[in-house]
């Protein structure tokens, strides 16, 4: 199994554990808004890393994004299969063609 | 091949084209803080949807964030196999025990 | 009269007119989650401004910021003053030593 | 003299001050990538409680990214004046129908 779906499984399973026991029970127990802040944070330092960092900074900062972008999927039902499905989709059906026609602002 | 490893092969090969045909080159063309710009408008996106979009609009918006995302690594000639890697190590050597020592603010 | 309390009277104004003639207009009758994307978007951008661009952007990107910012509390009908209330009650009660306490992590 | 100057001028203070004393030095000891992360943390935290939380929280985070914001401006030696100045011009010689040309997307 693929790193990210095997992180999808363990956090799933986390997510039954007690806050005290687990960072992602108690990112979850903290609600929805808590965990967006983390991604919106994750995002925000993965931005900084990229500008101001090592490659070592920036490869751990992806790395806590896609960390807590899954316990928000995770959080909303959100299979990551459904969102790679829509990768899938995107570049099957029409390429990146789709994205080339938007300009980016 | 797996969807996210088959986009960052298709998004190394855009990165070529010219600006005029493809968004991915277009993007790189437009230079780092521009990529970076995206990959932090798509988490903003990201955030609301799941705040208050549907989860097709969550699923939608977190396509785009992991599309961008994988657009700055390539632009910063970190492979995806890297961040993946770290995120192995991470529940590898000690699970996410790591993790839930870190209490969330 | 400063400003930031001429630009809020200016903007509720706006907020009348028709969506045709006004960006202020436009982007309330997208709904508050466009204007948060805004506000999001302004953020990041005056981040990579003060981290790769020139003052004179860094100074723009601020007063985007400032702006949308406005234009938000102006959607929730949350007046400016109430924000420049708290940040003098911070600031008065305790000093910024309520602030010094928090350590950034 | 205005909440916002004002609080320019105490932040210009603490910058002086030892960062064991000052959250304002001790955010500038830390550098400027990571007084741009709690920019982008603030934006963030205002956008959730604009769309999840009470007026009470976003006016409290809403004082949060101002007082950032002005942070961010000492650290790089860019007036708060200045930043009001642009918002002036614009509204000043073109009304906001600047903006109203832009279409948000």
């Amino acid at each position: 199994m693929d790193t990210l779906t095997r992180l999808e499984a363990t956090i799933a399973q986390r997510r039954k554990a007690s806050p005290d026991d687990s960072y992602v029970a108690k990112l979850n127990a903290k609600g929805l808004p808590k965990i967006c802040e983390k991604v919106g944070e994750e995002a925000t330092e993965t931005v900084i890393a990229a500008l101001a960092g090592t490659d070592a900074e920036l490869t751990g900062e992806a790395a806590d994004l896609l960390f807590h972008l899954l316990v928000l999927l995770g959080a909303k039902d959100i299979p990551l299969h459904d969102v790679l499905a829509e990768l899938d989709r995107r570049e099957g059906v029409s390429g990146l063609d789709e994205k080339a026609a938007r300009t980016p602002d």
